[in-house]
């Protein structure tokens, strides 16, 4: 058991809070902690059925904006999955993705349902996030081409079955280039066609998350992705640590952003409410962070850089995957501890009204910076320091 | 009154946690929430009694950092000041302003006692937040010199007087360019002596903050100031929703970011917690976010764009300045409704520790991020935006 699943977890903040403060009290933690109150929407009875049979929670809410003239509103309902490996990491390589396909396929079920348009699923989802280990067999067997592998296959299977755009996070073999690994968000149409795919931008060297080890920086830019149902972009995982990196998603045109990640409890979770958040602020966009769930236990021990003594998992991921709107405010968030779907229906209009509001964009002076930051990457960059010439 | 003060308003989110959830529970609420514990620090008693003579809060808190075997801790304390305006907005404007100099008197003071080494006023300090208005006089008449008007010339006897670094944002008056105004924080040393100015870099257009009515973007880029107590550096206001201007204080070697702001419960509020802190984290140095407080009354109606009738008040400053770590753990906020002093320990060693554990400048790729925003400047911009051919 990992040092996470040795206590009882918490489940969820917004349950707590929601059991201890008294009504007005409560409503104005949550207006100026999350927002804006974001109200739920009921679901048809066979999604919340397909849920209870298939073990994994189920939410809903709203996202409303303001009525224009001309303008009709642009609803659409996405879909975060949040979800646990199926099978031991000992099992067979083909067993245990076969068995993750399987419960995607619950869920997605259990999406359409509820009348999702686009998926979009955890970071690495049809494996186990092996890359605490530095080990490259068996985990390497677990790539594949993002065009046609079986992942993408099935995924182009379910996408076109439920008529639903579908994102879904792979370990990418680049067998165009040398056999690479990458990883890689594919995006699927809703009718089944291979969109394009989009890159991990920033790679870990943090804590057990050696991604390093593996794969590099990202080089499929900022892709938007204009869809059916609006249009997306894929920042994976450590991406939600750069703000330029999320900008520069909302520079090309982004109305929501996924971030599907695999974090944990001892490391990240402090600033899981803060960042992706932020992103949404910021850009004027729609930002739907992913994290995955629960402990995942390694045959071989490994050290993890802390002093510790070798161990067998990474510890807790905590899920708790949210949706923020463009003007801040957030649905609560999936379970800390079980596998979950949540659907937001969100009206993208949002976005612009949101620009038109807080001006953000406007007053972005991207003339400034970009050569700004060009003058810092140069090794001979001179900061803009004064000196206190009593001190210097 | 204004609507915000027609209510009970609630004093302090942190507060309430404190009173309502189990202690258990309330642990790891704060810490999901805020991230590691901040252990209180106790104050000598003359600072309390100064405060509690003064009627302002005072609260005290520390952020240590690991023990290195060369490097010795480098540790500072911060002094964040959030105030009411003392005298009506229709008292003579020199009557105005000596009270609230008088006031910052007092409080300096106290932090002196406090042990405090940089201090930080709020943004536009000396005066009511007129900008709402949209006139010219008598508001105008607030503004001079940053080098050598009575504010600075004030502010330079009492940091000698202290030993302390301030930083105060004043209207300028810009005698040497026609006599133009800009939104300006005067960084003075604890000597006396002035090392220089940072310019408001974005300017709002949102609800009542139509301050592009009278001062334009700043042109003094992003300056560090180093001084004995470290490398500091001033993000005012707006400058705090976009995530490049803090970067580049970062770029320039910024170890503390204050962020002197004025802004309203209706308005921003939930935004306040994540703006800040965010920066803090993707920046690895500290942020110190302050916000006025209180309701401002003005002789003369104006009205929002809101549709609303004409009115004599912006709303309710709600306070809540508060200090976020490089490693995202934050301190509570000082109230939403009274004067106080946040006095904050730190050890700025955290900064280069927290880098060298999430790698987060190291993975910032501004060698790409340069072109890419100068390229999305140019009229002829085109978003990387990839079609699904049946939408398209």
């Amino acid at each position: 058991m990992s040092s996470g699943d040795k206590q009882q977890q918490l489940t969820s903040v917004d349950e707590c809070l929601e059991k201890h403060l008294p009504p007005a009290e409560l409503a104005e933690v949550k207006r100026i902690l999350y927002g804006r109150d974001v109200p739920r929407i009921t679901l048809p009875q066979s999604a919340l059925d397909a849920a209870q049979e298939g073990s994994f929670e189920i939410k809903a809410f709203k996202f409303d904006a303001a009525k224009e003239d001309i303008t009709t509103p642009r609803v659409v309902r996405v879909g975060l999955v949040q979800n646990k490996i199926v099978l031991p990491t000992t099992a067979p390589v083909q067993q245990q993705r076969d068995a993750l396909l399987a419960r995607c396929a619950t869920i997605a079920r259990a999406a359409a349902m509820a009348g999702v348009n686009v998926l979009c699923l955890q970071e690495a989802w049809n494996m186990p996030f092996a890359f605490c280990t530095r080990e490259k067999l068996p985990w390497c067997e677990f790539a594949e081409p993002a065009e046609d592998g079986p992942t993408t296959q099935f995924i182009q299977k379910i996408a076109r079955e439920h008529n639903m755009v579908i994102i879904s996070p792979i370990l990418e073999r680049d067998t165009n280039h040398g056999d690479v690994l990458w990883n890689t968000a594919v995006v699927v149409s809703n009718t089944g066609r291979v969109i394009g795919k989009s890159r991990k931008n920033h790679i870990p060297r943090v804590g057990d998350f050696n991604e390093s080890t593996y794969y590099e920086s990202g080089n499929t830019g900022h892709p938007v992705f204009s869809t059916q149902f609006g249009k997306l972009a894929v920042n994976i995982c450590y991406g939600r640590h750069h703000p330029q990196n999320w900008m520069m998603y909302g520079i090309n045109g982004a109305e929501i952003v996924f971030n599907p990640s695999a974090t944990l409890d001892g490391l990240s979770e402090p600033l899981w409410g803060v960042e992706a958040r932020n992103a949404a602020i910021a850009n004027s966009y729609f930002t739907c962070a992913i994290n995955r769930v629960g402990t995942e236990h390694y045959p071989r021990p490994f050290t993890s850089a802390d002093g510790q003594p070798a161990h067998h998992d990474l510890g807790h991921f905590y899920g708790s995957s949210y949706v923020t709107a463009p003007d801040g405010s957030r649905t609560p968030g999936l379970s800390r501890t079980s596998d979950g779907l949540l659907v937001v229906e969100m009206d993208l209009n949002l976005c612009r009204q949101i620009k038109d509001k807080w001006g953000f964009r406007m007053t972005q002076r991207l003339e400034l910076y970009g050569p700004l930051l060009s003058a810092a990457a140069r090794p001979d960059f001179k900061p803009q320091i004064i000196s206190d010439s009593f001190t210097d």
